[in-house]
């Protein structure tokens, strides 16, 4: 059995958002609500950081004043007592290293940043498109049953593909567009649904 | 990058030797290398179990008393810092968790056994064929670069399938039958091994 989360959202804050917040370059807060098209919007977030002067170790020292949501240390604590635990992220590694500490380096799936000798990020490389769908695929390739969450629209292929999907916080237009999936609003419902799904699992034939 | 770890005789001793010597049962130190069959040894190691009126708890509490390797806490603590980390063992869900809990609960991906209601483990069941391999395969299928490390015939296929394989305290007769990959002998000859793969990784063609 294994437990696929999303990160962002789910066991820390928006990245990008309290990038901007802390930088106060409030364009940083774009998203793909304002760009739909996701190369497009991080170029434009390259672009500003170079504008700015924005070098990875600057970024890095802003993340490393983030903490992990409240209380999601102690859930991701128990969750992975119970299940092999993945998350995996459309981050990057190098912006996710300062949290993923924190939470004592659980086993991250995500993307990177290309980086110059400077230190400055010239560019970044998705390792693999629509990633969460193609892991739990293969996961379940290798007859693992998959619980996932996640929150947002990028989660979705996951919680497809895998046996139990389970939508944490997401916003209304979610709930309403993919009524298929079960809507935890805290982490003791979060928990509680993977404890189904667990004896979803182990129930069995017998 | 991935780094994929054999997990006895590399981060902790040998379960079913320890559980021989510890519940004083000599016939259970018995290992494929007695009897080739795996399937035939485990049937038989779960034959003796019975006889001894041995259920799930009682190997649980005797594998509760082991402890992982010396130095195998840091060691895998600086592993995750630096590669996402999952251990490929061929043991099974129920025996490990008294140790990876020791281990604060690495993804582990390995077999169950199958117990029943009274906590009689009255058989066993392979995820997979070959599942170390094949979750090689599949993690590259992902676009990972995998570093891989074990120390016995077992692991050879896990090794094969990697872009860097390691064997780590491995016996004198499978350094001679593999001498294509690095033969490391400790923690820190290991870690420089891991090292190594990840500076090849990341080198690129910039």
């Amino acid at each position: 059995m294994i437990a696929c989360l999303d990160l962002e959202g789910v066991l820390v804050p928006e990245i990008w958002i309290n990038v901007a917040e802390k930088t106060g370059i409030a364009e940083l807060r774009l998203t793909t609500r304002d760009i739909p098209d996701y190369d497009v919007l991080m170029k434009r977030r390259l672009q500003i950081l170079e504008q700015h002067h924005l070098k990875l170790q600057d970024i890095q020292e802003v993340i490393a004043t983030m903490q992990p949501l409240e209380g999601a240390k102690e859930f991701l604590h128990w969750l992975q007592s119970e299940f092999q635990v993945i998350i995996l992220s459309d981050t990057f590694y190098q912006f996710a290293a300062p949290l993923m500490k924190q939470l004592h380096f659980p086993t991250l799936f995500c993307h990177y940043l290309k980086v110059d000798k400077a230190g400055k990020i010239v560019d970044y490389q998705l390792r693999l498109r629509d990633q969460k769908r193609e892991s739990v695929k293969k996961l379940r390739d290798l007859n693992f049953k998959i619980a996932a969450a996640g929150d947002s629209y990028n989660d979705i292929g996951m919680l497809e593909e895998a046996d139990v999907g389970i939508l944490f916080c997401p916003p209304e237009k979610i709930v309403q567009e993919y009524p298929q999936f079960q809507v935890t609003k805290d982490y003791g419902e979060l928990k509680a649904a993977f404890e189904n799904a667990m004896r979803h699992f182990t129930k069995g034939p017998e």
